[in-house]
């Protein structure tokens, strides 16, 4: 994406820190194991194939890595540099780079009463030494095409999330949890207190770039926010981008302001620029990366839902419960015509059927057919109704119950992943597996995730998150339909003219 | 507690369910092994002590228990039957109790078009032959107490806190899912359609039970709201009672009326009752459970708190969102006054702690004195602030990282729990324990969360939930300072006049 003032492709401008053809590292020691030298072991564990630099003042080498005194002397120049020396020696450092250093992230942070100044100087140099500086406070960056992660345990499976977070905890809680859920990112860069590297600079790349298909970011300060919302109008919801932002209360501002300095914004004007923009506001971690899932996974159906939910599972009172959620989520279920309760009466359930919509099926009716009878059941609701969704939800200790007479949940998830494929109009769908907080149930939720969203099924822990996740993307579908009629009555009175 | 028309007291009508002398079995199957088979042996497996009957048309014994041609034909008479057989033979074996049975469970239900008339008839006989019945559409209770459960997996371990749920599915989720998290029972009974015994009843009994300290009802169709208002206005906010209440919705309501036939009020006039009573509304299993943990284990202040929250945990961007949660929920984050902060100053922390509230520590300051600065940073806060409560996080990923070094975790758990002792004005401790959803970090989860629930620690799985839970039970200690505060303009104006 272009705008004024941004020479150049985002794409292009970031090439160097997603996929950087040598590496420096800044603060690995000597003598001791520190995050420097976890860093270079990360690199060769996941054999990153450009050139590694070690930066230091005596050493030879480290980590099996050729040292040099500066980033200024390394023999060819360096792409991306990590950086964990102490605040006091970085702004040396990064002033020594003298043009040969594309990117530059700083973990190190100054101790508060100093960090203005501190901050203000490691600008400075970085501008002089033509380094785009990342942080400082952060904790590094995860690149599954550059073939580099700063986080332990991180996958370098590539993925189409990218993400973007002003503060490296969380950025790490998004990495980890993700994985645990499914979610695959084309990127992963934590911001800090972003001194010249904002958020808008990691927005506009992610827009750009042709790997990432949903964005993710975690703000406590956007920094430029005419530019934040000039990228957001230019994207018109193409792609969906998600926002966790932090500090919108007076207690979390205060917060913010001592996490990373922040200016946070108004409550109002987030909401506003949500609504505006077509971007998916949240305010916890859960609700964040619960609506990236759905981004992730569920392709948008730029219409305006003429029909409903259909909610389908094991369990009355939650079915319930699950109506209620539907309907303060602003959604209705679909309603049955006769003829579908007529054709599902022919498929002879045994008792405790209810089929009326929501469908609750007591395990021991989900069982017929060895798993399959959802696959039939579930064929008639879609012709007959065209549902918009259906969130299927699964009581896994009843369903697994039966396990020792016959393991029926792989077909009931086969036939489940069958309802929402094919021809015609397909409905989204989103499971809810539910577990009872047992080791043993966790796993079986662990197996049977990883089946659903490794074909590209949201998962959720219950309902209510199920429901609200559909909810969230569902106003960002809306958002699209109302572009889509602006363009037309646009078009339409263009030609009427 | 008596009310009118309700002769005895509630604690010695239900004696007989909770703490049955014997017990009748009608279902188990001679050559099968069904519900009524496994529920025999539930009770063999849990030396239930009292006598145990089948009731068969044919067998002599089941299960190893002797068998008879009827409820009216036992040996001794039945405290409590257990009734597994279809809906058609359901009136007549209830019929032939004569007088015989205080209390007949009934599972089955008949088909939506013969489920009135069936229950008219099964109503009236019933009545007639002097039983109490429980259901129908219902699964069976669990009493600690009596030595007995119908949940295969339950934890007979007595516990304080009593259910009642108009849904037997839901019903297992919460006695499951309650003792993943901690909960322990006085008594479950799942009530399904409850044409004779209600949940007015069970709050009757649970109110006047002396071994059950928090009450948790799923709620379809109280049946008689005056007499569940009356009941509440009685408890005066005495023992705190939680609400889950489905079917409010248009949606919710008609799915209510397919699973148990019930006719739910209005959102407005439970939000008055909760309002008016003191008892704790919620809309989805998660809250209501996280509520129950907040009301089984944290002592109410009959004070309106004039102080805040302590956030004390890792995570500078998780601290950001814990305040805006703390903010959303109407509290205040506790201040901290010149003289903490240089009490804490003396304890010279490593750098990256930022102990303003929130408390923001890195892992790397946590693990300071093996653990123990939590107690000590906490001691300090705790004279100075006296905060209304601790809300204590712990990204476990992060700490535990740092296991092959050293597991900190027992001593900093250790520090946080006594933080929330001692003498004086003691704080709510409640704990988020921060898993990514790996199976090796949640398997750490349990066990530190069954440390701390073992010692009255609240856990839950992220802040939001943590201060939601404290908020709702912080509802509840308004509705009891409110009453303190009548009870003794009362009594003022009464010595004045």
């Amino acid at each position: 994406m272009q705008l004024p003032g941004r020479p150049g492709a985002a794409r292009e401008r970031f090439a160097a820190l997603f996929n950087p053809q040598s590496i420096a590292v800044a603060g690995a020691s000597a003598s001791q194991v520190n995050a420097g030298n976890r860093f270079i072991r990360l690199l060769h564990q996941w054999n990153y194939s450009g050139d590694i630099y070690a930066i230091h003042p005596k050493a030879e080498t480290i980590e099996g890595v050729p040292a040099f005194r500066s980033l200024g002397e390394t023999p060819h120049p360096v792409d991306y540099a990590y950086v964990t020396i102490p605040a006091a020696h970085v702004t040396e450092l990064i002033a020594a780079a003298r043009g040969r250093v594309a990117f530059a992230q700083v973990m190190a942070s100054s101790t508060p009463s100093d960090l203005f100044a501190w901050e203000r100087d490691l600008r400075v140099a970085a501008k002089s030494a033509g380094v785009r500086l990342i942080g400082p406070n952060c904790m590094g960056t995860h690149s599954p095409r550059g073939g580099y992660t700063f986080m332990e345990g991180a996958l370098l499976e590539p993925g189409d999330i990218g993400v973007a977070a002003q503060s490296g905890g969380l950025g790490m809680d998004i990495l980890r949890r993700g994985q645990s859920t499914g979610l695959r990112f084309s990127g992963l860069v934590t911001l800090g207190n972003s001194i010249d590297v904002t958020p808008v600079d990691m927005l506009d790349y992610y827009l750009d770039d042709p790997e990432t298909r949903a964005i993710g970011l975690y703000i406590e300060d956007v920094k430029d926010g005419g530019g934040f919302r000039a990228l957001l109008d230019a994207n018109a919801g193409a792609k969906p981008v998600v926002l966790l932002v932090g500090g919108l209360t007076k207690l979390g501002g205060a917060a913010a302001a001592s996490h990373t300095g922040a200016m946070t914004g108004g409550s109002r004007a987030w909401e506003a620029l949500a609504r505006q923009t077509g971007a998916i506001l949240t305010f916890t971690l859960d609700d964040f990366l619960e609506t990236l899932q759905a981004c992730a996974w569920l392709t948008p159906k730029p219409t305006t839902p003429e029909s409903g939910i259909v909610l389908f599972g094991n369990g009355g009172g939650t079915s319930v419960l699950a109506s209620d959620a539907v309907a303060r989520a602003g959604f209705n279920l679909a309603s049955m015509p006769p003829a579908a309760l007529a054709e599902i009466a022919e498929l002879r359930l045994p008792p405790g059927a209810s089929v009326a919509n929501p469908i609750d099926l007591p395990a021991s009716v989900l069982r017929e057919n060895q798993g399959r009878i959802a696959g039939d059941i579930l064929e008639i609701v879609r012709q007959h109704t065209k549902p918009h969704a259906i969130i299927a939800h699964l009581n896994l200790p009843v369903i697994m119950g039966y396990r020792h007479i016959e393991n029926f949940m792989p077909n009931l998830i086969e036939a489940l992943l069958k309802s929402a494929s094919g021809s015609g109009t397909t409905p989204h769908l989103v499971l809810a597996l539910r577990s009872d907080g047992s080791e043993e149930v966790d796993a079986w939720r662990r197996t049977f995730r990883s089946a659903a969203t490794a074909r590209g099924v949201p998962c959720y822990d219950e309902l209510p998150q199920a429901v609200s996740a559909l909810s969230r993307f569902q106003g960002y579908e809306s958002f699209i339909a109302g572009r889509l009629a602006t363009s037309y009555s646009d078009a339409r009175s263009r030609h009427d003219a």
